[in-house]
């Protein structure tokens, strides 16, 4: 039987487990002998893989994080250490890996490829959703419905004083979480990197606002923007508001995965063991328009993160 | 100022209130003068109509159900009544309609259109997403996850004891529940009325898991197929193993909206909205292939509910 | 180093495994040598029992049900299963025990005790807070938050429509989950074996409700009434209401333990090692007037269980 | 018919909208006419104050924060001001109240029965649980159990990397919520106002852990230890591993109030009424050893708080 390894890398997110879980169970469907690394790349390096059995995929896939856990290897840069790996590979008889996590794991995979020529396929997976030519990477809802139970929370509180929180999100460079958050929390202001802002704007249209009787603002701010403390300062000296910052930090990264991320989940990891059934190399699953798909990774790699632009359109009237 | 009414009808469904809200909001921004229409037709009919205020629609986003309330109106088959109706939003110069419902109201609305003239707009709201020419209708996310927390408790149960547990969700004559809680949830088995399923087959199969170490079985019914006191028994005297029934019921129905019910009311209503002001008549939204879309109501009437069919054949191997 | 064996028993119960965590760490502290026996009395009786390790139990302290799982083993009420069961312990060097579970699990060890003087300590776990001498039981608090969540949601239904809902709770012989479940949802009905209800009363009073603007009705029944369907068809007839029942079922069991659920098992369990460190032989865990205590299990036996009379006070104008 | 005011004062805290809604439902109960007040003093100043109907209160027994809102008034203390509360209530025929909060709302309450007669009852309520006299303040189990969800959370990412976190919750001189929190959620280190801590001793243990296979470690901190920020860079140094640092902030308030603060809430308001009723003029409510009681406010304020001591006994070894 051809073996197979599955690896989580990058950054956790939830969907990790139930992909995990289905790449085993339908491997096992399609006659391969299905492999499960530890620790993702320093796994692969220091030989920590082990055959999947029924008692380690059971009971995961209603489980936040990974249970395969993740870490970032800077060793994987150097060629003696791939060649390590491997090596760990073929005493196993694993000709085909599958890898869930963010781009930086997939370039590492594919550099992999190019050496020794074991085929992968990548599953798009980062609370960010920032990996080009995907509309969706797992963990993504669950980061949001995790989010919305915090911002609920605080408006329970917000609503109960004249006051304004200020919340900040994950999301470097990309404001997906913080944008979809404002809207789905009903909130007042949104700064993120994609969008400019005009404070003085934001200012007017919310003195009039309070002046015809709000008594609670709430914003929302990507973490990449490093705008959070300013906007609070921002806001209790121009809107005359007590405000409260809270950055929601690692509660946003887990959590058990929703029902659209374990069926993300399933597709994704379905789609990833056929894409290598069918002889394709190094494949990344994407889900676009509705539709699941597969590019290759250079595509995804010359593709830039396309945001919903209905989203944005939407969030315009929370920056100015 | 032209008047725009916004009501729901029909059973309720999570995401209701964000659509509201966000019609409100939306038809506020382009220039309309927002009514809210209680309980449905019978407000219509009865006049309980009121021009929509903040307070209104502040603080509805997070809460389940309508608040605008909901009913199942027969007088509104009668001539008589809707003249009535009609000339209730004559008085109040309201001369277009937002619906958010399911297929009854949208034909009952269809008609007062063809008597009247009121052009309307259909929002598809439905936990049983049995809408055709719709991929999604507001809810759905709502009662899978309140569904996932069920089943996720059940679980917790199951794994304690050797035990089998058989659980009826919602769906007359639509599997999409059950289907997508039976993947979501790692059950073994699935009985749904798009699906065939094989007693003998799944008997076969899980004796053989049982005699490798399965100990709890999760089966999920949809309610329309009327199996799940058969399937209890069948299970209890076939694979000897205690079991236990749980019929769903109407908490699958509430619940605070998920952020993607949020998402989908808010962009519903805005298309809502531009499809009127565009000049269409009785236009009902859909998303489609990951698109949002307007379909005429003959379209819809004539269309054939679609199941994703990755959804369909994930499932084929837990009816055998 | 002297064994002490820890096992579940009897129906699950929410706090079960950070008590079993607990048991084990606390152990190791005071210098005993943990050990887990599965499966409850059967595990005893089998040999299912093995040193505890860190593994064991790390991890579990937030997961609901018992990963020790449980049983009801007829085999102990004979002498030679309980000599085949001592026989084991015996092999491993244990020679104290502590028991997770309701009175019969108490019983079964107390024989146990007379038949080979193996000394134990009861920790009193069970949803339906029946256990006499206690205030409180293991799960009954993670019970009542899941019954809540239930509850919460039908009600988002039941204020959309005209509408009453009927919900049967767990309970045989005691009705302390409805009575509190009642009172916590600002139910309008409570069925319970403990208090006489008057239907003609609830009827006049509630129809004097729905004449000043009542348009919904939640009623709260326990199990042990077996009222649930004639109330549900009573109220439709009598008030004239759409009315739904909802067996609550096994939802109720599991969940994620409650904070006060994993503190109460840290302190019945940290009792009951010191309980036996002490030398008691067959003390049962339990917690009055807000005080942990420990009492003989005759003691226990011969007591009544006593309900909250302010519970019962406030649910009072609920049964008539 | 005499009438009796409501009002929530000082940090808002789930319980606070049941234990509205119970004055007012039992205050009817007993031919009082009850009158809610908004925004605290302020609005008692300000003449904020309206006879309570149905509408008011039905609906919010299972929502987070307060709808009568709260304030913070610098005003009460001067007697003009309260001399112009005195008129309002006399106005309305108000000669009762009963305020819902901590010891300065019960403090400003007191100086005006001392000023003008007018009796009260206070029902505590805080998330610090740090009211002097009383063993439970209203909103300290929704707070605990909002944390361990977020807790839970971040627990779900440290055990998926090699990873430490380091959690801070609220509580300025008083670290119940931190305590309760680091045993509930199995933390390895807790740092409060109330006990020394050794950092040495916990680096110690902790490398020791490390060797033998611990891989991740969570931290809770009090607020006021102002020790959060500190803890980060010491683990981070002196445990060799990747910290990070959530700051919980309001999530910690908000959120649907768990059975026990609904319960709580019941039993408090049903005695503040009693009390007054019985005609004691400015007692406090308390739950001490199990049972509810009453204290006169100069008892209250001339107590400590009095910490859980198997609490303080539990997290002993957390902090060496």
């Amino acid at each position: 039987m051809e073996g197979i390894a599955i690896m989580t890398s990058g950054g956790d997110a939830a969907g990790m487990n139930p992909a995990v879980k289905s790449a085993v169970d339908y491997s096992i469907s399609k006659g391969l002998k299905p492999y499960l690394i530890r620790d993702g790349l320093r796994g692969m390096i220091d030989g920590d893989i082990s055959a999947a059995t029924r008692e380690d995929v059971s009971g995961i896939l209603h489980r936040g994080g990974t249970v395969l856990r993740s870490s970032r290897s800077k060793r994987f840069f150097e060629y003696e250490y791939r060649k390590q790996a491997y090596d760990n590979l073929q005493k196993l008889g694993i000709n085909k890996l599958i890898v869930i996590g963010g781009d930086g794991s997939f370039a590492a995979l594919n550099q992999f490829y190019a050496d020794f020529g074991v085929p992968f396929a990548g599953i798009p997976a980062t609370i960010d959703n920032d990996i080009p030519g995907t509309d969706y990477c797992l963990g993504v809802d669950t980061a949001l419905n995790m989010i919305r139970d915090s911002v609920d929370s605080i408006r329970d509180t917000a609503t109960s004083f004249n006051r304004a929180f200020v919340i900040e999100t994950m999301g470097r460079d990309c404001g997906y979480l913080a944008m979809v958050s404002a809207l789905s929390s009903g909130a007042e202001i949104c700064i993120v990197p994609e969008l400019e802002y005009d404070l003085d704007a934001i200012g007017q249209r919310l003195r009039k606002d309070i002046e015809n009787g709000r008594s609670s603002i709430l914003a929302i701010v990507a973490e990449g923007t490093n705008m959070a403390e300013y906007l609070t300062r921002w806001i209790t000296v121009n809107l005359n508001m007590e405000t409260r910052l809270t950055v929601l930090g690692h509660v946003q990264r887990g959590g058990s995965p929703t029902v659209n991320d374990r069926i993300m989940a399933y597709k994704f990891s379905v789609a990833a063991v056929d894409s290598l059934l069918a002889g394709h190399t190094n494949k990344i699953m994407v889900f676009r328009e509705g539709q699941l798909g597969a590019l290759d990774i250079e595509t995804v790699n010359s593709s830039k993160v396309e945001l919903d632009p209905q989203i944005i359109d939407l969030c315009g009237h929370l920056t100015k």
